[in-house]
Formats: C-alpha cells, structure tokens, sequence
C-alpha cells in the first residue's frame, strides 16, 4: 500500500507522480525477487493488465528488464510472460570501510555481483581518512576497468562503522577508524575522475545498511519491525519499523552500543561509562576470556575454549549472554521488534549462547508481557552491509527508474 | 508527500484510491488547522484550483466543511475562500482510564470539545475491570444526550496505561489498574446500547496516544522525530520516527520505563530489577524525598521542599535527573529524536532539575557526538492522551471521508 494509513500523514499523489510511482512499483519488485511474473506485477501495481504490459515496455526500452516466456507451464491458457532484471543496464558500486579490510562490488540490477575487489589495510592499525579515501577512489576506477561492464553506473554505495550525516555523507564518529567530521562523500568524489566523478556517492552506517541489506535479501526479508545487530569491536544496529528503517535526526539512529546498561562498568571510547559494547565487544569478551584478541577480532577462539572446558572462557561466555539478554530486553521493550538478527562478530556466539540469552531474558524488563521475538543469525553474514550499500546506492534508480540522468560509465 | 521515498517500500496507488486520498488530505488539513483557504489546499493536494474545489464541495455536501468568504482582505483580486470544519457533523469519544479518574470528552471535527465528563473512583485503590467497564459505558451514553449533540458519532478512543494490543484492544498488561489481558474494546461493545454498540472503538496506550496529541496539537507540531514522555507513578513513552507513529509487533513499543539501566539496582512491578521507571517513577522521587505520596501522585511537594532547602528533596531530586539523563541518552542513541516532551508527573520537576539533566547527560553515550535534542514540556499537559484518543477515533473518517457507513448516534 502506498497511502499512508498513518494518522496525519498529509501529502498527494498528483496524476503526473502515479506512473512514476508504478514504474518503481515494478522495478523493485524485478530488483529484488529476480523474475517476476506480468499477472504478479499487475496484482503489485493494481492497475490493469495493459497498463502493466506498458510500464514493463517502458522499463524493457529502456533495457533495465527484459521479457521471456516460460518454456513450461501447468495451467491452460498463455503463460504469463517473466519479467528479469538487466543487471548490466545498471550498475553501483558498494564500498566497505572496515578496521581490517575495505571491500567493494560492482552490483548490478536484480543485486548480481558483476565484480569485487578485496583490499588489506597497508599497515597495522587504523589508516588515515586521505590515504582510505585514495584506495578506494582507486578501487571504484578497477572495478569499472573490465570490458564485460559497459553498463551505467548509477551510484556509489559506502558502509561505514560510525555516525554518518546522511544528507551530505559526512562520517561525525568512527571510533575504530578515528575519524571525527571527515567528509567522506565529497572527499571522494574530489578524488574519482570524470565520469566517476559524476556519480553521486551515498555514505551510510555499516549497522543500518546491514539491515537494509537482511530486508531487501536476507533474513528480515518480510519483517517489517526488526533489528539487526552488528557486534564487532564496536556494537552497532539497524532498525526497522512499519517496514521503514528508523533514522532519526540526521541518520544517527540505531547506536545501540551506546545504550548504558550498567552505570557502575568500564569506560567506553566514546567517553560515557557502561555502554552495551563496553559488555559485548568481541575484544572485550575475548579479553575476559583472557584471550589475545585475534587479528579479525572474531570470537571463535573463546567459543572453542569454552566447548574446550576452558572454565574462564565458559564465564566470559556467561557474561556475554547476561548482558546481551539485558540490552536485547531493553530494543524490546523500546521498539518490540518482530525478529533479532545477530550479524557481525556476534554470529560466532549466537549458537553458544543462545539458551543462556533465553534464560537471562526472563529477567529482563516487561519479559512475562510483551510480545516475543524471533531470532536468528544474518543470512548473509559479514556481505550484509555491502549488499546493504548496494541497495542505497541503487534507491534513486528504483525510486524513479525513467527519471535520472546518469552519467555513462564503462 | 505520500508517495513513500524509502527503499523497498511496495504499493500501488490505483486511480480509484486518488480521489479518496486527496479528500483525505483536505479533510485532515481542515481538521488540525481549523481554517485553511483553498488556495492552501491546493498546494496541500497538489492538484489544480478547480479539482481542489470539487474535494472541498463533496465534503461541503456531506456536512464535514463549510466555506466562509472571509470579509477582509489585503491583497487584491478574489480572497480565496476559508475552509472550516463542521464540529457537529462528525463526532468521537474519547476516554482515558488512569488510576485517579476517567475521563470522557465528546470532540467534533476539528478538535473541538462539545462535552465533558470526569469520574473519581468510588473508593481507594483500582477499580475492578468490569466496574470500569461498566462506568465507560455509563459515561459515553451520558455525553450523547445532550441536545446539541445531533451529530454523528464516527468512533470512541480509549487511553490506559498499559500495553494494549492495537489490533483488538485488548490490554495485555496494565500494572496500575492491576488488570491483564482484559479485552476492554470488546467488554465495552457489549456493554454499550445500539446505536453505541455499533460504534468502532479503538484502545491505545496512554504515551503512544498523548504522542500522537502533541503530534496533532500540542508541542510535537512539526517535528518528525520526537520522544514523548510520559512519566507519573509508572513511566511510558511514545516515539515517533519519520512522522509516523513507532509501534513495534501489535503496537507494544514505547515501553521506555522498563529500560534496564540500573542491574544492581531495585525490583520493578515487571518482575525485572533495575528498570527505569524504578528510579524516575513519580512515587519513587517522591519517597527518596523522604515525604508522603500525595494522591495525584505529583511532585510538586518534593519540588517545593527542594526549593525550601530540604537536602534529602534536593538529593531525590539530583538522583532523578541523573537517572533521566541516563535513560534520555540511550533514547538519544537509539533513536535520535529532533524533540523530547516532558509530559505527566515529569512535568512538575521539569524546570527545577533540567540543567541538571544537562549536566549528566554530558556523561551518557556518545553524548559528544550525537545530534543535540530540542526538549520541551508538554504543550497539552494532562490533556494529551485524551486529545490522542480523539484523533485515533477520528482516524478512520479522516482516512476515508466519504466511504464509512456511520451509525447515526444522536
């Protein structure tokens, strides 16, 4: 539905928006289930069959979909033609910024991964935002270098682990990165040469586009109150609610590793004292598993101590599942979610701990009334913001499908 | 805007379903603001001037609005005519069910109170869920018999302090009136006469509600993001996120009061420990204070004898904004929000502890990097959540103007 049912909700749909809005309608659809049925897409849209065959021939002249008829079919009478993606046709990159490595893929239309490139950070340590924003001006120019992709690129998708100001692609914080106020979006685009230069370049939070990621082709797909949790050295989460992600002022929504759930604990890096991450940090729990933290930062050694016998692990464990049961209760009672998704580091110990989790969440705020949760692990694991960035970079295309200029990338 | 801009957001809008939106956004933008000139409707629809007439007549000839020339002018040319609503024409019930009183107030398009009505309990403690059944009952036939009252009734809404299961209205928990799972909508259907019975009634939550009033009237008046608070003996919030209402699974977030944010801290009436409304409920402060629980459960007491230099109101008073401060912070991390309204009993130590709440925050998560908050007090004091379940009874009429059989309640 796309009036909104909300109370106050004011606004209009004026004649000239409406075939906009179904040629979104079906794009997305294409996008994202990959081979959709016409009679599918005139149920999606709600116009008639011959208004639906003219939004796909629109769309299919503009090449972003192409038509095929099913070879076989069961049912009497024509076989409703399949509409598919072009993944050619249009393009994005999606950018990784991470503590240990910086990822990218060439996306195309319908979420193929038409390229990807991997880079290790020079040096031990974080590198500095000028020598991060050169790697990756030169990884988007290496991905566009193949021959195979003479198609348009409509975007430029980066996750980040921090605050990121949506509107203009200014990263506030990133405490791993030890970046403050740097203006990633702009940087890079200084950087990119023409016509790189010209595709606009959308800056988001790892956290909030792993979700975007998990709701569009992963486990949140069809919840439309969830939230996703990235657990690495920082806790970080996405949030979705009525099917829209929460963003709050600015974007920064979702700092959910900031939450203070025990005024009495360590120092966080941000500066307050008792935050969620300083409980359920991956480094924190391996290191009160008295554990060295391992290059990736990942808890699997602590798992495998534990299943060892190895009684501090086993404690640290415990702990783990005390505080994550207390912060979990807390996004419950706040947002009553209709699924968890544990990403990130987290991932390692959600099997291990889960029965604990469970346990300890009998003690936590409002646990014998409110409404419960599912949870499960990320479907799509440590790509979720990757794919999540993809998917932000590809919005405007979607959003108006006939609409934008692009600038011809090959 | 209606066509919604946010990724992966489904949906049609057919031909058929324009004209009823369009009727929609005329009669909502009638029904908060009074008097809107046509020419302001038109650039609310979005479509040109004559259309825009024909919304206004049809809704003229329903009897929802009528047009008034207005008499003087300064610009030159034709004034545009003024839009009003008719308060008679379309009427709700809207009841709040609190521990110290019920309240009932007739209210017509527009917003305007046509009757009131305010019950006491018959004696100390809660009332029975029947009872109070029973009493609604007593009170809505009461406020249709006046005279004046030739209108119809669209709808009754209904404010508890609990959490209320929007589907059905059920109150799944409400810990104040001692009541759970108690199907209120249902029990007060059966009790009403025709043709009350056949009124719809919708129950919501007493902070979800007096949001969605400072939204509509109050304080909330155009800010998208906002955390409403609603702090008296126990303490819930309502969130808005985007301009729409946070609901969660079955419409239960908001539970802001049973935030952990103190483990070592008191036993909550949840069964939790620590929870927030155990260290800022209204009857806390005021026992810290060392002084009586008065029978409004306010705090101007423990205010007064702070301001006369009692040290242990000025210590109750010092704690409370430390611990608000904390469970503000972590709202601020996870949600964002542009604007916090202090309403219920957290009115009263508003002004005396917010520098001070200030002052703590500095000290919460991300507090240096987070996007600062504008705070204020609630605009319709007590009145909120009554003025919220007038709008969630007006809902429906204000969605569809011309397309609900109404029950003629005279």
């Amino acid at each position: 539905m796309s009036v909104p049912p909300d109370h106050l909700q004011g606004g209009h749909v004026p004649h000239a928006e409406m075939r906009q809005h179904n040629l979104s309608v079906v794009l997305r659809r294409v996008h994202t289930e990959g081979a959709v049925s016409r009679s599918e897409l005139t149920r999606a849209t709600g116009v008639n069959r011959s208004t639906t065959a003219a939004l796909v021939a629109a769309l299919a002249r503009a090449g972003l979909v192409r038509e095929e008829i099913p070879r076989t079919h069961r049912t009497a009478g024509r076989p409703s033609p399949m509409v598919l993606p072009v993944p050619e046709r249009a393009q994005v990159v999606a950018l990784e910024v991470g503590v240990e490595r910086i990822r990218a893929e060439r996306v195309g239309l319908g979420g193929t991964v038409l390229a990807e490139r991997t880079l290790l950070p020079p040096s031990d340590g974080p590198t500095p935002f000028e020598q991060t924003v050169g790697r990756l001006a030169g990884l988007v120019e290496s991905l566009g270098e193949p021959a195979a992709d003479a198609g348009r690129c409509t975007g430029i998708g980066i996750a980040v682990p921090g605050l990121v100001r949506r509107a203009d692609g200014l990263v506030r914080f990133a405490p791993n990165l030890e970046w403050r106020d740097e203006p990633l979006a702009a940087a890079l685009a200084d950087r990119l040469a023409p016509p790189w230069s010209r595709v606009p370049i959308a800056v988001g939070n790892d956290a909030d586009l792993g979700a975007l990621g998990e709701y569009a082709r992963g486990a949140a797909r069809g919840y439309d109150d969830f939230v996703y949790i990235s657990a690495n050295v920082g806790v970080g989460g996405g949030l979705f609610c009525g099917g829209r992600p929460v963003r709050g002022q600015r974007g920064y929504a979702g700092e959910i590793g900031h939450m203070i759930v025990n005024p009495q604990g360590r120092q966080c890096r941000c500066g307050a004292r008792g935050c969620w991450e300083t409980e359920i940090g991956t480094d924190v729990i391996t290191e009160a598993a008295g554990l060295q933290v391992p290059p990736d930062h990942s808890l699997h050694g602590v798992v495998e101590a534990a299943a060892a016998g190895d009684e501090r692990a086993e404690r640290a464990l415990d702990d783990a599942a005390r505080w994550l049961a207390i912060g979990l209760g807390n996004l419950a009672v706040v947002l009553s979610p209709r699924l968890v998704i544990f990403g990130g580091g987290l991932q390692d110990i959600y099997e291990a701990t889960f029965d604990r989790i469970e346990l300890y969440s009998a003690t936590t705020g409002l646990a014998r009334s409110r409404a419960p949760y599912t949870h499960r692990r990320s479907a799509l694991a440590h790509r979720a913001p990757l794919v999540g960035a993809a998917e932000l970079a590809m919005a405007p295309l979607l959003d108006d499908p006939l609409g934008l200029p692009r600038p011809d990338v090959r």
